[in-house]
């Protein structure tokens, strides 16, 4: 198959050898509706219009403006970084101008254009703190953001060139780059900035122009960290900058998570137009470390309030998780290059996760509220956040906010949602996979294929051939791990195929135009253990049914059931109810037999000595358990994930 | 009995009919050994002089010079309330002075008092950090600490008055309190500090003085909060400054832990001087709600660090505990007021367990270094402190750092080390109380009592009449609450009493000089259990003796034992090793049984669907656990309280 290169996607290696897999562009891969299509509709109607009058309201246009429009007198307004909330909404625009055209985005993107040319120094340099001169330009790169701003105007650079072909945006950013190439590159500086993204930016924009010095300043960024280049200052320690360990010798996340996916991302990058094995090694087994021991079920990553920093082994307290929601897309980034890069499903998997649950429930139904941290259980009721308002980042109040004192989350999502498409299907010499299943059309070469389900509310994926060119090729349907006895069925024939090692059932065939491949994933309602070494669940269980993790909350509870004081039955079955309409959202919602425990015994007691334990008297409940990433759409409520079971599994 | 008022101890209520038990000072009850008898010389010959001169270091005396002597340039160094460090280091002396004379620290206090005196206005303000004209006078009382500070310049003014019947610190303090009365209490503004502290500090003066104008200022401070007076700004709300809700009407402690508890101190002593019931009513309802869903075992309180705060009911994680020392000192102030208005015991029990765990864990056995907050758990061995430098706040590393940039919990443990003795012994129109068991003299009017004991060791008290009056009179004995089957023993004869409602064993008798009480608390291992509601450490267990939390670390188990793959057996034995020597303290250590995990099979898994887990296995292994407070001063570590249990105790 032959497809264009760069494609009008998130990543999109030049060194094309090193893929196991290659990437298919938003324009290929054409999301057609279902779950994701609805939410790139309000994407583009609700979020966007939304973000766009918020960085108005917040200044961090007007902070731009003011750099290039001496006219306009006032104080920088927000965070020092504040441009690169303006560059992740230009990027998020730039992936959804590729998905369909708009002429009142390309207003938008032209009009923030001038007010970024209009800003930019002579030489390139672009930011509006330093510009403004709170800071003296590439002297407190610990913490000033300047590559990590210049990393954001890159990617929205790219994607608006990748999707438009149109050159005024992206023309700002390889000025900016130049900049930093002259800056860092050239004089071979021996530091970085403290928060990267700026090392997949410039891999970025290498494939895109096919300018080596980006490339190389890539490398040189990944290259300097890890040896204390940052002089750490006030609270926060090298390894919370990834300056500790060199990238080659790290063996697990460490420090701000954010900042530590976003540079594995980089690292990914880098590998796969170098192909330097080093790095690609030290990736998958920080990958690894992470999802076995620092990962929550929702797919959040970085535990501690803290330095918003990863915790020890195990440290995953639902109760206290941090979960920043631009924690968990960095963990996408770094899944979806590892998948390019390896062909193992596993990391499509963790997307699937990452996106259906965290990602998700990150974001109102309406799309329009957000939150930064994602509590993974609420034990009481907190009020509501302020309408209209902007919230600071901690502190999840009992309902979405409309934005943020540090807004990097929305633009995060936005992004991530425009430029789904391009995480849907990949395609390799042998054919096509389908790594996540939602209503599409997958474009590659000469074949077409039409995508319908109604996944994730059940398992079955039809795929259709539109069409093809009669020669042999394979079918790659990913077996998501969660899944037992999927199934598939070409025009009506049962393909008797196991799953191959790296997760996909594969069905080669001269294909022709009208064939009907019908794939299902059955999809029960299950029971989920964690690690034995998670102490803040220990003995309790989580309920889920295909890629959706299961909560318990408030509004759906019998009367009088506390959720802090219930313990779950497994002797009993669970039941599923579907066809349920909630907020608007077909879902499949369970039932689950329960004790509700009362603790008045208690009284005043927070512990007893063993044997003298006051009695707890219980009842019998059905508890009801829905997608998490429905939860707080209803008001403030209490929620739990994780629940303790009655008879412990071992003794069941 | 007639003793003097005030007395000379850290609480002097001048309405003493509202006393059910009246106190004791530090000339009173002499601490004569044992553990705090060492800890209390060290505090003197370590502790007090490192204190000093990281005071010099951090430029927290030389900020105080600098606004008296204008001849000495420089910037404000440090935090913007470090006067507050200087003057909990004046009272940590104060008392330590009441104890034993010192012409060193007299000449400290002399010295200390010149620059206060110099750098104090002409109206008696005084507060570095405004008067160097960072700030506006009164301006930002939100933030600024500038009450703050002046509470606690009144304690150390109150402290050394009451130890050296010296009038050189508590003028200054007097001068700095009649201009708070001027600009709060003449003015009757409607705003109050950002941190309380001033309302105690200003009952305290008032019962040093007699002068009406400080208990009326206490009083409205009191009343002003809760009605949103303060306005908040950057990341926290009016819970964090408790100014959410009026003080009656609050059900729980919220906000930031040791806010909220010095805050409730004030409010007792209020209701100490007043007799308005309704502060009594909220505070014992505040109390009683933070101990039964909000204190650890340890005695931290305040589990969040965001905020450093109280969290919900039963949000007490210990891997992400904060437990700032300071919130447990301001714990054993509260309680230590709600003993002397109730005369229950329990409150003595929860001075104990403050003490013996949480606040003795807080410092290294050398007195010389400190935690800020206290973990409750550690999965990994951190890298230890930096030697000799400040260290900030948070992340505490492996082992204590010397001193901090925000230095409030040094003095903070040195001023309750140093009036120790003050919190012993009470008495009533009946009789003398014991509250806290260890080597001591207690002198109460003509009454003169010895007390010997190796507690917390064992639980054997020898009490010894040396003089009385021949008139009848009771001693108490406390139960702790742990305690089953307490029994005492006078010149040989069983005492048949039962424990009162309050706890006190009681003995009333003609006392006569000879007189011997021979008081034994059996002080066998046990097993304790989490309130059912406890999510974090549901299905564990701790292991205490006495008043002393037990903890498992690293140094003390067998090879290759993991501390987070271990699980308790409740079907054989702990048995106890007595005698040690561990860090040059006399300590019994624990031998539990448990099984250690291998859970090698669950590889990079971080969850399985029930029925699908991957075996542990298992070896039978020995387990030693040691004192809490011992932990983290033979390097860094591994450790933990609560342990899972292999047979959950419904099940054994």
């Amino acid at each position: 198959m032959t497809t264009p290169n760069p494609v009008m996607g998130p990543v999109s290696p030049l060194a094309t050898e090193r893929l196991t897999l290659r990437p298919l562009g938003v324009d290929q891969v054409v999301v057609t509706g279902g779950f994701f299509g609805e939410w790139q509709r309000r994407n583009r109607e609700v979020t966007t219009p939304h973000a766009l009058s918020w960085l108005e309201r917040d200044g961090s246009v007007d902070n731009l403006r003011r750099v290039g429009d001496h006219s306009r007198p006032g104080p920088h307004r927000g965070m020092w970084f504040s441009d690169s909330d303006v560059y992740k909404v230009l990027e998020a625009i730039g992936w959804d101008l590729g998905r369909a055209p708009s002429p009142e985005l390309d207003r938008v993107v032209t009009e923030l254009t001038e007010v970024l040319r209009a800003a930019q120094g002579a030489d390139g340099y672009l930011n509006s703190y330093v510009q403004a001169g709170f800071e003296e330009r590439w002297e407190n790169l610990v913490m000033s953001h300047e590559l990590y701003c210049m990393g954001h105007l890159i990617q929205a650079g790219v994607a608006h060139r990748r999707s438009t072909g149109r050159d005024e945006l992206i023309d700002v950013a390889r000025r900016a780059a130049d900049c930093a190439v002259r800056e860092f590159g050239v004089q071979q500086r021996k530091d970085t900035d403290g928060h990267p993204v700026i090392e997949t930016a410039l891999v970025e924009l290498y494939r895109q122009t096919g300018e080596r010095a980006y490339l190389d300043l890539a490398v040189q960024l990944v290259n300097v960290r890890g040896f204390g280049v940052l002089e750490p200052k006030g609270h926060f320690d090298s390894v919370y900058y990834q300056d500790a360990t060199p990238v080659r010798q790290q063996s697990t996340v460490v420090g701000h998570a954010v900042r530590a996916l976003y540079l594995l991302a980089g690292v990914v990058d880098v590998y796969l137009e170098t192909g330097e094995q080093a790095l690609l090694d030290s990736a998958l087994r920080q990958w690894d470390s992470m999802t076995a021991t620092k990962l929550y079920l929702t797919g959040a990553v970085g535990s501690r309030f803290d330095g918003e920093s990863f915790g020890d082994h195990y440290e995953l307290p639902p109760d206290l998780v941090y979960g920043e929601t631009c924690a968990t897309i960095a963990s996408i980034m770094v899944a979806w290059r590892l998948l390019l890069a390896t062909g193992e499903s596993r990391f499509a998997d963790a997307m699937e996760r990452a996106l259906y649950n965290l990602v998700a429930a990150s974001t109102s139904t309406e799309r329009d509220a957000f939150f930064y941290n994602n509590p993974a259980q609420r034990r009481t009721a907190r009020p509501a956040a302020a309408a209209h308002a902007r919230q600071q980042r901690a502190e999840a109040p009992g309902t979405r906010p409309a934005w943020f004192e540090c807004a990097c989350c929305p633009p995060n999502i936005m992004r991530t949602v425009a430029s789904l498409g391009g995480y849907v299907a990949t395609y390799s010499g042998t054919g096509i996979q389908i790594n996540q299943y939602l209503p599409a059309t997958v474009a590659a070469g000469t074949v077409r294929l039409r995508v319908d389900t109604t996944y994730p509310v059940d398992g079955a994926v039809e795929v259709a051939v539109e069409s093809t060119d009669g020669t042999l090729w394979t079918l790659g349907l990913r077996v998501p791990g969660w899944c037992r006895g999927a199934r598939a069925v070409v025009n009506g024939v049962e393909v008797l195929e196991q799953p191959t090692a790296r997760g996909y059932l594969e069905i080669t065939r001269a294909w022709r135009p009208g064939d009907v491949v019908t794939y299902t994933m059955p999809m029960p309602l299950r029971v989920t253990v964690p690690h034995p070494a998670v102490d803040a669940v220990h003995g309790m269980v989580a309920i889920e049914r295909g890629p959706l993790v299961y909560c318990f909350e408030s509004p759906d509870q019998p009367d009088a059931v506390d959720l802090n004081r219930v313990e779950l039955r497994l002797d009993r079955p669970l039941t599923e109810r579907a066809g349920v309409d909630l907020l608007g959202q077909p879902v499949v919602v369970a039932t689950v037999p329960a004790l509700a425990r009362d603790d008045a015994g208690w009284n005043r007691l927070g512990w007893a000595t063993l044997g003298e334990e006051p009695a707890s008297g219980w009842r019998e409940v059905e508890l009801v358990a829905i997608p998490y990433y429905l939860w707080a759409n209803r008001g403030p409520s209490v929620m739990r994930i994780f629940t303790p079971v009655r008879h412990p599994p071992e003794d069941s």
